[in-house]
C-alpha cells in the first residue's frame, strides 16, 4: 500500500493520529521536500514519528517515481506531504503511477494552506482562482497572476497568492557546468509579493490603464499558519510592503468585497486600525 | 484559552495529535453538530478522546455563546468541528465573541472538503467559486446556484458544490404551534444535486435560453471523503443522478477546463469508460 499522508502545516504534531499509525506501520517514508516546508525540519519529524524519513526532491518524485514506489504491493511505503498531499501542488503524477503499477494508495488528509486561511476571517466560499506569485528576475517578470486577481476583485471575490518557493535550484552557471551545486533555498516574502503588485500597478498607470487593485486595497498577510508563530496582519497593499511578518513560509491574501462579519475580523489583525478604518470607508462609499 | 479543534472529515483518529493532546487537556469539549458529520457518532469520538462530549447545536452556539465560553479565561474549552474550523462554515462569530470576553483562542486546523476534493485530481488551483446546493420546496426553487456554476465554467473553473444538509429542523406545523419536535435529519445525495440542476437545464431551455451545463457536462460525485469507505465517481451530470454512492456526505463538482493530467485521474474513477471518453472528446473538439 502506498499511503499520501498530509502532515499539515505547523511542526511534527499536526499530522493525524491515522497518519502517524500509517507512518509508523511503513517500511519505507519519504518526505516530500520541495513544495513546501514546516516549521520544524526532518530530524524533528523523524525523532516524533520514531521513524527515519528519506527527503525525495522534485527530481526523484518525477524521475525515480519507480524506486519509490518499489515493492509497495507487498510492503507500506509512506509519502509524507507538508499541507495535504492534494493540496497547492497535487502528486496526482504518483498516484497514477501506482495504480498502473497496480499498487492500491490511500490518502490521508490534512490542512493545507487553500483550507487553512479561513483563520483570518474571510470566509472561503468568497475566494475565487488561486494564483501564485513567482519570483521575478532582471528578465522575466510576468504579470499574468495579476490580472486574475483583478478579475476576482471584479467579481467581489478574494483571491490566495500563494508566494514562490525556490529549494534546490542551481545558479545558471552552475546548471551550464552541469555542477551540482545548490543555490540556498528561498521563500517570498509578503513584502516582497506586495512590492511585485506595486510595481505592476505602476506600469499599468504609466500605460494609461486603471487597475481594480490599488495601493489601497484591503490585503491580508499570513505568515508560519497554524504553527505557534503564527501570524496575521490585515492592511492595505501599502502596508504589507512593509509589515513585519518574520520566518516563512508566507501566503497574501487581496480582498474582493467584504462581508460585516469578515471586516470584524480582518480589523482584529489590523497593522494600523485608522488607516484600516479609512481604506474600508473609502471602499464602501 | 478557547482552542477550535478541527477533526478532519473520517472518524476518530482523523483529528491531528496536537488536536487530541488539547481536547485530553480541556475542562469541558463541545461538538458543533449542525454543519457536518463525521462518519461516527459522538459516542466513538467520546470513547476515542476519553472524553465526554457536549453536543452544541446552532441554537446553542448562536444563542448561549457566553454559556459555552464560560469561564474559558481561566480554563481551557474546546469546540470542536467536522473538517476545519474555518472551513466551510466559518466560526467567526464564536471568535469575535472570545476576543471581546477577552478570552485567548488557538485554532488547530484539519482537513475540510474544501481541500479534501483535490483527492479526485482535479487541482484545487483551478476551482472558482464554490456554491452551496440548497433541497427545493414545493413553493421554493432558488436557481442562483446554478449561475455562480455557468460563470465558474465559463471562466474555465470547477466548482465544488456543497449540498445541503437538514439537521434539527422542524416542520411548519411544529414551528407554528412552538412544539420542539425535530424532523430526522437529511443530507442531499448527489442524486438529488444533479435532478436539481437537470431541470433548472430543462427549465432554462423551455424559456429558450442556452446553458453551459448541459446533461453531457462531465461532473464528479463524491461520497464520505476521507473515510474507509470513500466513493468517488465521474461521469456525465446525467449519470450523477442516478449513480450509487451510498451514505452521506455527499459533494459534488462541476468540472470547467481540464488538463490532461486531471482528465487521467478523473479516467480512474468514471462509471461508465466509453461514455466518458466520448464526453470529454466531445468537449474538446
Amino acid at each position: 500500500m502506498l499511503y499520501l499522508v498530509g502532515l499539515g502545516l505547523g511542526d511534527a504534531k499536526d499530522i493525524t493520529v491515522k497518519g502517524l499509525e500509517a507512518v509508523r506501520r511503513c517500511r519505507r517514508v519519504y518526505l516530500e521536500a520541495y513544495t513546501s516546508v514546516l516549521t520544524v525540519g526532518k530530524e524533528a519529524l523523524e525523532e516524533f514519528y520514531g521513524k527515519e524519513l528519506i527527503l525525495a526532491d522534485r527530481e526523484m518524485v518525477e524521475q525515480e517515481a519507480d524506486n519509490l514506489l518499489k515493492e509497495a504491493d507487498v510492503c507500506d511505503v509512506a509519502f509524507l506531504v507538508v499541507g495535504d498531499p492534494f493540496g497547492a501542488t497535487t502528486h496526482s503524477d504518483l498516484v497514477l503511477r501506482a495504480v498502473k503499477l497496480g499498487i492500491p494508495y490511500k490518502v490521508i488528509h490534512n490542512a493545507s494552506i487553500m483550507n487553512a486561511v479561513g483563520c483570518c476571517g474571510l470566509q472561503l466560499y468568497n475566494f475565487g482562482e488561486t494564483v501564485s506569485i513567482v519570483f521575478w528576475t532582471d528578465t522575466w517578470k510576468p504579470e499574468s497572476f495579476f490580472d486574475k486577481i483583478e478579475k476576482n476583485r471584479q467579481n467581489g471575490m478574494h483571491t490566495l497568492c500563494l508566494l514562490d518557493i525556490k529549494v534546490k535550484e542551481q545558479s545558471l552557471e552552475n546548471l551550464m557546468k552541469g555542477r551540482k551545486i545548490y543555490e540556498p533555498p528561498r521563500y517570498m516574502s509578503v513584502n516582497q509579493a506586495a512590492e511585485q503588485l506595486l510595481a505592476i500597478i505602476q506600469n499599468r498607470r504609466l500605460q494609461g490603464e486603471k487597475t481594480e487593485i490599488t495601493e489601497n486595497t484591503i490585503c491580508v498577510g499570513l505568515a508560519r499558519v497554524g504553527a505557534p508563530d503564527e501570524k496575521i496582519a490585515s492592511g492595505t497593499l501599502q502596508e504589507m510592503s512593509t509589515v513585519e511578518l518574520g520566518a516563512p513560509l508566507h501566503s497574501l491574501i487581496v480582498t474582493g468585497t467584504m462581508h460585516p462579519l469578515e471586516l470584524e475580523m480582518l480589523k482584529l489583525f489590523s497593522v494600523d486600525s485608522s488607516s484600516f478604518e479609512n481604506n474600508v470607508c473609502q471602499r464602501i462609499t
